[in-house]
């Protein structure tokens, strides 16, 4: 285990077998860890974080680690691992594949959101955590949230699954194949270097913004200042450009492609004799949380899984934002979170 | 004027000024009619095509051209034309500049939705007609109704205006500026030939049909059918590549581009005090109709400027096909708008 800038490392020096198939010949597993994991490790709160995030969740979860909020350091042991396919330190596309010495790029295996639950239940058994007191993930990271529960009923007392789903619908993966037509207008994509694909990463994240955004949003926060330059310049474009290459140099397009096929792949119920059967395996209390102006993950959808879950409390929280309100309502949330704790 | 296969073409042999003050040595002006013009051109029914469709209505409006219909040839006179800027026979970026003797290509000046509503006055000047009865637009071709509507006050008796808006939202404006970042990744665009930036455009198809369909027609239509080749691999990504392709065959994407900036520039209140101010222009009665699940022009957005046209009728459809469903839903439109004429 080493630890830079609060980043820790766990190596698992061993092959890890994806759902795939396909063998992973080590693993590195990137994670934060807030507060102090208490003597019979009965205080953990998991989170698992969305698309392009990372683990350290007090930077982009803001005020949500912090005293008296849902990820409170002095009650709580809060764990964040990046996930697997990711840039920000667990094994993706960009780490060298030890058997070639060379960075894998794109020829990294496509990866499962199970695949992503197996490193994050290595590294609990690293840490000496046999059970989770509650587990937390919004968006892809309800994904995983979701397919722990299912997958290891008893692991957690608790969980609070926020603006995510239990499959990936025709919509999402629409969504998705939109970006990879844009990406692969890019020549550049298939090179072997880490700024690859570039362009095509800022069109899709451009792409990606509409559906966390919606119309609600856009036309509450981006309505044009005057005056435009000409009638055809509209403030939103440049705002579209600018968090397109915001991505483009934080992120790669490897592990961009890597993460949204996860979720084309998601079936929580995969294995199982249905959605219904594998819902029902759940054991932990859970909130269900959606947001009223989500068109990615529409509360209509979010509501007809939480009834498959037994015992579900389901909240939709009334918000402008979108799907991006789960990062923006943190008060609505920590409220909502902490009535059900009650 | 030519008559070839119904299309009908009137070549306007002055130039024509555009509202950004550039100028078009002169425009060809491609156009269907349905039924006979009547003696005192009392039975004009005029309709303006939305963004990648033709003039001829029979073809892209199925069931609407028919006897008994809301455009009947055995009533009506049924007139309608491609827009600037599109290559259905219209002057378009695919045109040959005279001055140059080549094809316009990338250098097509940009046109706005007032330039298409000017050559449709010019053709109706041409056709004889002074006054419409009703003005019918859908999408684009609502905002040359409206714009129509508020520049030439007594131009028409009644008009219906379809999954529309009186200006070009944030909203609207993200959606095509990641169009755009998709089309300049082909780096293709910019050639001197027809197809190109053919992958580009292909790509921002996938992009606008995500808007016209929204979650809830994909979630209809595009379910996975057992077996998938691969857990990774879902129905609805051939599907995007598919109807990519099919519009980079039959259209271009310096039309494309060009259509998609006049949408970024429209704003009907140019040019007038306000929003308000150019909306009470409108002399014609007006039926307004929304689309319950369109989120491209969602229903609070059309209800909001429906208030401001003196005595309109405000409608929506209740439907799952989102803002497709201006052409999918005739037999509503059909009755909505009989309802409206009574």
């Amino acid at each position: 285990m080493t630890d830079i800038n609060g980043v820790r490392y766990y190596r698992y020096d061993k092959p890890y077998v994806l759902e795939s198939g396909e063998v992973l010949p080590s693993l590195t597993i990137a994670y934060h860890t807030y507060g102090k994991l208490n003597a019979d490790t009965s205080n953990v709160v998991w989170v698992m974080h969305a698309l392009t995030a990372n683990s350290e969740v007090a930077d982009w979860w803001p005020h949500t680690v912090e005293k008296g909020k849902f990820l409170d350091p002095e009650v709580h042991f809060v764990v964040c691992a990046n996930v697997l396919g990711s840039c920000y330190g667990t094994t993706g596309p960009l780490s060298v594949n030890p058997q070639t010495g060379e960075p894998w790029y794109g020829d990294f295996p496509d990866v499962t959101v199970r695949d992503m639950v197996g490193c994050h239940r290595l590294l609990a058994e690293h840490l000496g955590i046999s059970h989770i007191h509650t587990i937390i993930g919004s968006s892809l990271g309800g994904f995983q949230a979701i397919q722990w529960l299912v997958d290891e009923p008893g692991i957690a007392s608790e969980a609070v699954l926020i603006a995510t789903d239990v499959c990936c619908r025709p919509w999402e993966a629409a969504i998705n194949e939109s970006m990879y037509m844009a990406m692969r207008c890019d020549p550049t994509l298939g090179e072997r270097r880490p700024d690859a694909g570039a362009a095509g990463l800022a069109a899709a994240r451009s792409i990606a913004l509409l559906s966390y955004r919606s119309h609600y949003a856009y036309d509450l926060t981006q309505q044009d200042r005057e005056p435009q330059t000409d009638i055809f310049t509209r403030r939103v474009q440049s705002y579209q450009r600018y968090q397109g290459k915001k991505l483009a140099d934080r992120f790669n397009a490897y592990s961009y492609l890597s993460l949204c096929r996860s979720a084309d792949a998601y079936d929580v119920s995969r294995g199982y004799a249905s959605m219904e059967d594998a819902l029902s395996r759940i054991d932990a209390r859970c909130l269900v949380v959606a947001i009223s102006s989500d068109i990615l993950f529409p509360p209509e959808n979010i509501r007809g899984f939480a009834t498959m879950i037994p015992g579900a409390e389901y909240k939709v929280i009334d918000s402008e934002y979108a799907h991006d309100g789960f990062l923006i309502e943190y008060q609505k949330l920590n409220e909502i979170i902490s009535n059900f704790r009650k």
